[in-house]
């Protein structure tokens, strides 16, 4: 159940089904089915049981999964068992929603500093955490433990930014900067990029194709 | 070349051509074989003439792609060579962030409307538009086409909004609400889910089983 050589699909979907299971939690459900789990995320009961055995299976069978153990044991292998502490460098916008959302740190991803280029923005408070100044950022990692560096910069200093987080000990980025930062950091430094406006693109490229359809019809 | 019965993953991808084809392009590169491109995005050369071959090629044998004919027509597949109208719901930190984000009205997505349901924000400026009440929507989507909704609310609305959103004939929603909304609206509605602690709790996996692994060494 140590989740070793796992496919990344499967890495994928974990959190979605640690998502359903927390709401079958919330609306007191304690046991179910791989078939009606399998109808509320709309995958087949046959991907459910076989993602699952990747990590030991869980169910028994005849009386499906206990929501509970299984939504424990997925957030166990998420690592969600223990606290992850984070820093977040790039205090505009999208670094103060991030530094704002507060299911993040539910989830135990705490953010213990906030680091900006901005003069202006220097001791402005962000949840109780006062922005600092990038040239602080080395020696606050000396003193403090950081697992995760969130990244909210522009895409022309991200690189140089990043190799400055990874020279000073971090070892895993959240990349919301527009480069694929994975292609130009040692292999060994997790990094896991969100690019927003590919995401718009896709949506873009479904709406275009729906809309010729359409018109074809 | 109308990209109809493309796989989703192609499609995954093409956003990801279009961004590296315009940063050859900054670069002043005006040809590029799919050795070279598949050198730089870390993808095989056999995956990207595959992937092109889906939209007719654009290659020439021993010539390589021509790269601005190539970004033309990779935008014009996204659907990003016309405008397309956005509004926001949600005027938080998110939505703000997202109605900050200058590059995504450079792409042709043009924010028209932001709404939210905290009467507070009523007439507050953002990038030069003011945030309207959500109660004034379905006025507002009579009188002005909008193609594509950003969806930045909790999860406890999302829904309802959305259903909203869709009488009022919205086709697309884009979606950072923590539910799938593409499994609960009609089939014709487009929805792009951006799922940001999906993303976080990847990171944490991949840490943690890194985190294992040395352990273990």
């Amino acid at each position: 159940m140590d989740g070793k050589g796992i496919s990344k699909a499967v890495i994928t979907r974990l959190p979605r089904y640690y998502r359903y299971l927390g709401e079958l939690l919330e609306n007191g459900v304690e046991r179910i089915s791989s078939n009606d789990l399998s109808k509320q995320m709309k995958v087949t009961a046959s991907q459910i049981r076989q993602d699952l055995n990747n990590f030991g299976g869980f169910g028994q069978q005849g009386y499906g999964y206990n929501v509970r153990f299984l939504y424990n044991e997925i957030g166990r292998i998420l690592g969600l068992d223990h606290v992850h502490s984070m820093i977040i460098i790039g205090a505009g916008h999208l670094g103060q929603a991030l530094a704002n959302y507060v299911k993040f740190e539910k989830r135990g991803f705490k953010i213990i500093g906030i680091f900006d280029i901005n003069p202006n923005l220097k001791g402005s408070m962000v949840r109780g955490i006062g922005i600092q100044m990038l040239d602080e950022l080395p020696k606050f990692l000396e003193e403090y433990t950081v697992e995760i560096a969130t990244l909210t910069i522009p895409k022309d200093s991200a690189r140089e930014v990043a190799e400055l987080l990874v020279a000073n000990g971090i070892k895993a980025i959240w990349n919301f900067a527009h480069i694929d930062l994975n292609l130009v950091l040692p292999s060994d430094i997790i990094v896991e990029n969100v690019h927003l406006s590919e995401s718009l693109m896709r949506l873009s490229y479904n709406l275009t194709h729906a809309e010729n359809k359409q018109k074809k019809m």
